[in-house]
Order: structure tokens, then C-alpha cells, then sequence
């Protein structure tokens, strides 16, 4: 279904509108008061979401909850300006968190108004990872529109001096660090055997091969390699799920794992030319799990569900978040944050300069205490644990960690391999949920 | 001072700064922990906001004060696009209530970086009237920024389905009728009156030299007419302080006690001459009291300190306020509340068309119980009362009702004439500053 909404709801000179998409199911709806589970869409299309938030299908019975999904604009189907709307500068303009905030929230309204039985209804917002964001910040800001949120992995910490900024690549090489014995030393290395085999034209053409990458390897784009392979690792991370999955990509369970058997050797007794294989090998149980790929390209890690451009769009006005590495806390080669670099590259992409400071502003930074019934869940394995919330706040913004957990765990189906931290968790949400569902009572300490 | 601010803090195509004034006192400011007062200036230049708000500077020294009044965007000297401002659609764009709180946080957390000491200083949002409204919203919508706000007379609930329209005129009504025998009745009379007499030319002269008018009345004058008068008793309502004062015009202590001495006549007993005879010299306490006015202009009533277009276009927009009269419960023409009507007329002055939900989405409606941290005060002799909170939502969102008080007394001077409950009040207050000054404590219920 689809709602017109303001292009503009911050402005009136713009007065247009556009669709937005929501998808429904009120299958097990408790029309007498049931509660509401709206998820706030994140950087992709809705029905992706909609497929990989089994969570919610599986509690709608106990809780008696219609679903909702709505998408964010600029994605998937809700496009402002149509085929425009990622044309320029101009277009892109109305493509912020708070434009979406202010959709989810008229929906939510005009949901209320519309559906009979929903005016009894409380809302409780759910999200993951941006749409987790999304799903707190709309309670911080709209409390009178939702009752509560579930931000499940949400870095809502990971914008400049909040957090450190090397935390996050951190955490993934503890994922690597403890998923096979040598596993994060072997890919620290890694870097430098790519420099030392890739300085002759020979040793350019053998890692093409070794790899095999769709186009072959130049000079010149030794760099974009790496840095493909680095994001290669970190979407590992996020998707060390225990079970079977296809989210970015069609993984074997405990994926890091996998990788790791290829990467076990003794560092001291390996040519760079037996390390680059087995980098090769791990490579290959992200890209090829399948083995249905012929060749490996490097210019796309994800899944085409995701919209790229938007997410850099946005990272490049709102979303600035510092990432950073040292090379020995963590397994990748150094690189400082450096906002300049950052902001002339989105200066010449966009044609927009970056504002560092809006978000800490806008949506509270470290000082989130006077809010209420937001509950952050974060996963121990998850990279974007080091911006997320993972102590209790306060008896009514409260945390919940699941240590063998990755990227929003909690938010996917029951699987018969989970780990009894990440079911807890949901009990535990669940249990929250019917607090809320009784008005606005603050969660037991 | 001024700092430069976005002129779009919500997209990132309009890059520009323009400069916001702000005034800054720290005369009684302790420097180790003495709160910030911060007026949220509302439209008009912040310099008669700051004269007008004695009680900031009474209290300064019992709380170590520092005192800061930021003059709101495209009033006063605070202009996005200099003396463009106000050319056409597309300047106004960025006029509204969201732009300027994000440029009052932006303001405070830049006070708190620059000036020495301020850090550890807890801010307080002051305001009155639609400054009230942003010092509520701004403690609702950036808790981070704010520890708390008085909202003082702040029609927050004045918008679409909220409260009852003609609540506002009943206590205009009810303020003259209690300041002398017949004072309403007779004013309900003078509508039908203005009528009878200017059915003829000569009538229409009559009125004219008996309201000393600086331009004769003609017959289509005569709606404009009313609505001058109407506007007088509004603005003799709000500024019926018990003290000569001059905030709208210079006025003598309890002006409409003076009003009402004009028209204290059995209705029964007169013609419409003398009945708009006393109308004529009750007009004139409320223009030309200092005596040196030579003739009544019709088409000004209050002061030119306040942005009266910025104003129109702000109600055109998002400050959408019902207000009706039906004759009976109140001393006015009935006339209803016409949407439409005034969609129309917003669109062909500005090109633009109100938003009628919009505010209710935003800033909460009647539903702000989760909020904290918030004083609301209302006198019960302001018409404004209607559409405010005069009662305790919650033990940290509380209601001061000052029973003889007009619009925000309480942020006034203090003046021997006071009467002991704007005395108490303005205690309260203080107590209530001096809990939050020791971090987010609720008040006591």
C-alpha cells in the first residue's frame, strides 16, 4: 500500500508529494486494543526488511500485533521525484533522517485515523541497524506518535567524539581473532604480501587468477582492492550469523569460521604467494558460497537491496561516522578519520559538504536520559556495537547485549541453531513489549 | 553578539549562514555552575523581549544567572537573506518554528564550547507567548540542549481538534464583563449598532469624526472597521496588567476597569449614537492614552516591535490557530471557523497553503506526558489561556495558573501593584529553576 506524504515537511515552498510504500498484515491483529509493530524502514528496499525481520512474524500471534513496514523514502519503491529523484543535488535535497521521521510519523497518524479498531493501538517502533536509529529517534522525537522502541543494533553513538573511533574495526578483528587460531594475524599480514607481490607486472596477474576476478588487476587499483577486501572481512562481521543465512550475501553457519580454516596456517612458515591463497580461499566463502560465481568483482561487496548511493548520500550530509585503524588493535592497515578528505570527496560526489556536528544536536549524542521506553539491543559480534547503546541509561532506556550475537540477531526468524542469549533477548523484548502495550509504564530495573 | 548560523539546518542544496543576533548579560553569573536563563525570542526584535522580560533579571542574581535572549530567524536584525527576507516565497522557505529551534541549539551548544565555565552550566528555555511554545518545544524536542523551560501564556494546544475554538474570545468576554456593570453587554450591542448608524453617508461621517479616524470611513471599510475594534478588546485582554505599562501601547493600571467606565450604561437607556459614543472613548484609553495621538489609525493596533507579515506567514504555514465566535458565550459577531476561507487567502498573500495537522504531528498535541522537565504558566485573564496547559500533565510537565494575571505577567518586572499571586508564581518558578539546576530532578508534585 502507499500513502501520499509532503515531499517538504519542513518547508512550504515545496508542496508536492509522493507515494510512499507500506506493507501490512494484520493476520493475527487483536483489533480491540492490540499493539501496533511499525518498523521504521532503513537504507533499502522495504520488502527486504520485510523478509529478514522474521522477529516480528514470529511474536505478532503471542502479542495479538498487526505488522507494519514502512519504506524511507528515496528507497525501494518510494521515490519523491521518481526516476529524478537521485538526479542532482536538487533532488536529492529532501533525502534526510528527519524527513523521514516526520513520514513515519503522519503514516502513523493517518494509520490511526483510518483503521478501524487502530486508534486504541499503541505503536511500538522496531528497526535494525539504521532503521534501529530511525526506530529510537522516533520515540525521542515523536513519543507522542510511537509508545516505544526496539533499535536493534543501532549506532546511534558512531557519529564525531562520541565513541572512538577505532572501536568498530576492532571488534571485527576480535570476530576473526576468535573464530580460528591465526585467523587475524594471517589477514594483518595480508596487506603487506599484496604490496610485495603486486610491485611486478607478474605478480599483478597472479592474484587476478588467484582470485578470480572478473577484470584483472592494474596498478592503479591496488587500493580500491584493498579496500574491498577490507569491507569484505567487516560484512563478515556483521553477518557471523549460527546458522545458514542469506542476507548480503548466501553464507554457511558461523561464517567466520568457514573463512578461518583457510586462513589457520603458521604466519612465520607461509610464502606471501600461501598466505594471498588462503586469503583467496576465505574470500571466496563470501562471494561464492553458492559456487555459482564464476568470477569475483570487486566492485560490489552487498546485496543490490541495499541503496548504495542514498547510504552515501546520506553519509555524506547527516550521517558522518568516523572510522578509524591502527594496524594493531586491529588487523587493517592504518588510516586516520580525516573529515577534510572526506568532505571534498562528497563535495565533488554531491555537491553537499558534510555537517560533523548536526547529529550529536539533533538527536541528543551521549545525553538520550530524559527520553523513555527506548530498548537498544546490540550483538558482542557486531562491529556496530561500538556506537550502540549496550549499558542501561536509565529503567526506561535500557540495553540488551547478546555476546555471540551479530548484526540484529534478535530481529531475525527463531532458527533451531540460536544461541539461548539471543532467544532470552527476545523473551525479553516481548516482555517489554506487553509494558508498553499497558500505556506508558517504565521497564523493571 | 551574532553567530552565524545555516539558513537550512534541514537539507543540504541551501548551504548559506546568515547571522543571529543574540544579547548576552553575565553580570550575576557564577561561573562555577550558575545556569544559563535562555529567551527563546519569538516574533519581533529581541531587544523589546528583552526589556519586556524584567523577571529574567530580577531573578539573575538569587540564581547566578547568566541571562541570554537570541533574537528568532527573520525578525528583527536576524534576517536569512538581509532585506530579501521577505521578497518572496522562496526567501521565507526557512521561516519556521523547527529552523529556529535547531538554530537556538545550535546556538547554546556553541555558547557552551566558547564561553569559559559554561559548560557545567545547565540551560533553561524562557519564553512568552509563541516564545513560550518554542521554549516547551525546545526542551521536547532537544532535551540535550535544555534542562528544562518556562513556557510561559504559551497557546501550545491552540491548533486544529485541541481545544474549542471559541474558548478565546469567551475570555476576552469574561474580562470585561467582570470590569464594570454592562461593559460586555454593551459592546455585543455595538455590532448591530455600527450598522444602523452606517446605513447612511451621513452615519458613516458621524463614526468617522466621533472616532476621530485618520481616514473617514467608507462602506467598504466597515468589516475592517470591526475587526480593528475586535483586535482593541483582544489586545486590551492580554495587556490588562495591574500597573501602567507599555507593552502593545502605553496603558494605564487595569485598563479595561478604564474601558469599561465608557460603557458602564444601562444597554436599555441609550441610542446608538451614545452607545458608540462610549465605544469611541473606550477605543481611546486603549490609543491614545498618553494624549498625544491626534487621530485613530485603523489599520494598526499593537506595537511595531512585533514582525506582524513573519507573523501572518508563520500562521499561513504551520501556526495554524482556530479561533471562532458565536455571539452568545462571548461579546463579538459570530463568525466560524473557516479553513478553507483562510487557506485561500494564505495562498494568494504568500503563495502558500497551511498545514492543518502539521503541528499536532510535531510538537504532540495534547499528548506531552512523556516529556519532562516543563513549566507552564497561564493567567487567567489571557485570552491565550484557552489553548495552554493549566494543569499538571505529570510530576516534571506542571501547570502555574496566576488567576488575575494577563499575557505572561509573571516574565514582567515585579512592581508593587502585583497581586500576590503573580508573586508566588514567579517563586515557584524560581524554586523550580533551582531543582533543575541541580541536574534533571522532577519537581515535587
Amino acid at each position: 500500500m502507499s500513502l501520499s506524504l509532503q515531499i517538504d515537511h519542513f518547508g512550504f515552498l515545496e508542496d508536492g508529494t509522493f507515494k510512499q510504500r507500506y506493507l501490512v498484515n494484520n493476520e493475527h491483529w487483536d483489533q480491540k486494543g492490540g499493539p501496533i509493530l511499525f518498523y521504521t524502514g532503513n537504507e533499502g528496499d522495504i520488502t527486504w526488511f520485510c523478509n529478514n525481520t522474521g522477529f516480528m512474524w514470529d511474536v505478532a500471534e503471542d502479542l495479538g500485533a498487526m505488522l507494519v513496514f514502512a519504506e524511507h523514502r528515496y528507497y525501494g519503491e518510494s521515490l519523491p521525484f521518481g526516476q529524478d529523484s537521485y538526479s542532482d543535488t536538487k533532488h536529492l535535497n529532501y533525502l534526510t533522517s528527519e524527513q523521514a521521521l516526520a513520514d513515519f510519523s503522519v503514516l502513523i497518524r493517518e494509520l490511526k485515523r483510518k483503521v478501524l479498531g487502530a486508534q486504541e493501538s499503541p505503536v511500538i517502533a522496531i528497526g535494525g541497524s539504521y532503521g534501529g536509529m530511525l526506530s529510537a529517534w522516533l520515540r525521542m522525537k515523536y513519543p507522542n506518535v510511537v509508545v516505544g522502541a526496539l533499535a536493534a543494533s543501532a549506532p546511534i553513538w558512531q557519529f564525531p567524539d562520541m565513541v572512538p573511533c577505532g572501536d568498530f574495526y576492532k571488534i571485527v578483528t576480535q570476530d576473526f581473532a576468535r573464530s580460528g587460531l591465526n585467523c587475524d594475524i594471517n589477514i594483518r599480514r595480508s596487506w603487506k604480501a599484496i604490496d610485495n607481490i603486486t610491485a611486478t607486472d607478474d605478480g599483478l596477474q597472479w592474484l587476478s587468477g588467484e582470485f578470480s576476478l572478473c577484470s584483472p588487476l592494474k596498478k592503479t587499483d591496488l587500493d580500491g582492492f584493498k579496500a574491498w577486501l577490507q569491507e569484505t572481512w567487516v560484512n563478515l562481521a556483521m553477518v557471523d550469523y549460527p546458522y545458514e543465512a542469506n542476507f548480503l550475501q548466501p553464507l554457511p553457519r558461523w561464517p567466520i569460521q568457514v573463512v578461518c580454516k583457510h586462513l589457520s596456517f603458521d604466519p612465520s612458515s607461509v610464502s606471501d604467494y600461501q598466505l594471498l591463497g588462503g586469503i583467496s580461499e576465505a574470500a571466496r566463502v563470501y562471494y561464492n558460497y553458492t559456487g555459482n560465481c564464476p568470477c569475483l568483482n570487486t566492485s560490489s561487496t552487498a546485496t543490490g537491496n541495499l541503496g548504495f548511493i542514498g547510504w552515501y548520500y546520506q553519509a555524506c550530509t547527516e550521517m558522518v561516522m568516523p572510522l578509524c585503524t591502527d594496524g594493531v588493535q586491529d588487523m587493517f592497515e592504518p588510516q586516520d578519520w580525516n573529515f577534510q578528505a572526506f568532505s571534498d570527496e562528497c563535495n565533488s560526489l554531491f555537491g553537499v559538504r558534510p555537517r560533523a556536528d548536526w547529529a550529536a544536536t539533533v538527536y541528543g549524542g551521549l545525553d538520550i536520559a530524559s527520553h523513555s521506553n527506548i530498548i537498544f539491543s546490540n550483538g558482542g559480534l557486531d562491529p556496530w556495537s561500538s556506537g550502540g547503546v549496550t549499558r542501561n541509561i536509565s529503567d526506561s532506556v535500557v540495553a540488551i547485549v547478546i555476546p555471540d550475537g551479530a548484526h540484529h540477531l534478535d530481529l531475525r526468524y527463531n532458527n533451531e541453531y540460536d544461541p539461548h542469549t539471543v532467544l532470552s533477548a527476545r523473551i525479553q523484548e516481548v516482555e517489554y513489549f506487553k509494558l508498553l502495550n499497558h500505556s506508558e509504564l517504565h521497564f523493571p530495573c
